[in-house]
């Protein structure tokens, strides 16, 4: 099974594909979408949209995994950034691939084991847990992380288990296993 | 020349097509495409992309114009809103046709004569304007509105003037026309 992860910015969009088989994770790819920045902005989300359309030809995920957003930064920027996922989610959409959500707490716990992770850490892990050589840049870490996460809660769905998320980041566990009905 | 309205929304989004040619204005198409409603916000986006991708083929406008969003309504909203813009921008790049951005109350004071003025008042004098049988749709009225707005600032445009607007909506005249130097 291939993921393909996406940490969609209205600068840069970070990709990750991770592929788990037998239970084992490797890594794929991962890299950097930047858009022109001489463009006008209907010219770099097509850049974009065309960057990811390119990746998921070439990678051929059965799925991708993107960030919920907690939008925190104020309206102008949630719009803004809101484009970019747009765009990110209707590249993923045309072709067929379906996106899973997950807030950034629960990738972060389920990828270092610290929901409340810093950036670094996330590199730091994301190079460690698909043997690296290079620290990847932090949005490809985080789209990578976001990969890595719905690979590890993916066979817990193939079991009919489902993952139920608290509504706040805790410091205790933020995931809870059930068995589904 | 022929300029494309297009005002996006997370449920369905409104265009509209004119043409102005030797100073005169007509209808060429407008309409409203609605998101499916049981798909993937994927799905969802995509079908949207390829939607606006097949107006625009169809009807090969020559420059492309929307609303700018003063966000207001909390930045939730401003990200859903900004999804399905950054899919409208997406697929207008990809065209190649440049999109032009104005004030809601600029385009509304263009059209009407009043940039306080209400949807219905839009609708109405739009329908006016290109002689429509039917009143139009809101959204496809505000996508109208919106091309309309570009194709009478246009020809200043053309003459080398610069249309430049006050920050705030006022009672009184909200855009000034300047000769360019």
């Amino acid at each position: 099974m291939r993921i393909l992860g996406i940490d969609p910015g209205s600068g840069a969009t970070g990709y990750g594909v991770v592929e788990r088989r037998d239970g084992k994770l490797s890594h794929v790819a991962h890299g950097t979408v930047r858009a022109p920045r001489d463009g006008s902005a209907g010219r770099r989300l097509a850049a974009l949209h065309a960057a990811l359309l390119e990746v998921i030809e070439r990678h051929r995920p059965d799925a991708a995994c993107i960030e919920q957003v907690f939008v925190a930064r104020g309206a102008r920027s949630a719009l803004v950034l809101g484009q970019a996922r747009g765009v990110a989610l209707a590249a993923a959409g045309a072709a067929g691939v379906a996106v899973h959500e997950y807030a950034p707490a629960h990738i972060k716990l389920s990828v270092t084991g610290n929901g409340r992770a810093t950036k670094g850490q996330v590199q730091r892990v994301v190079q460690r847990l698909l043997s690296l050589q290079q620290l990847p840049a932090e949005d490809a870490a985080d789209a990578l992380a976001a990969a890595i996460c719905h690979a590890q809660a993916s066979p817990l769905a193939a079991l009919g288990v489902r993952v139920r998320r608290r509504r706040r980041p805790a410091s205790g566990p933020v995931v809870r296993v059930r068995r589904a009905p």
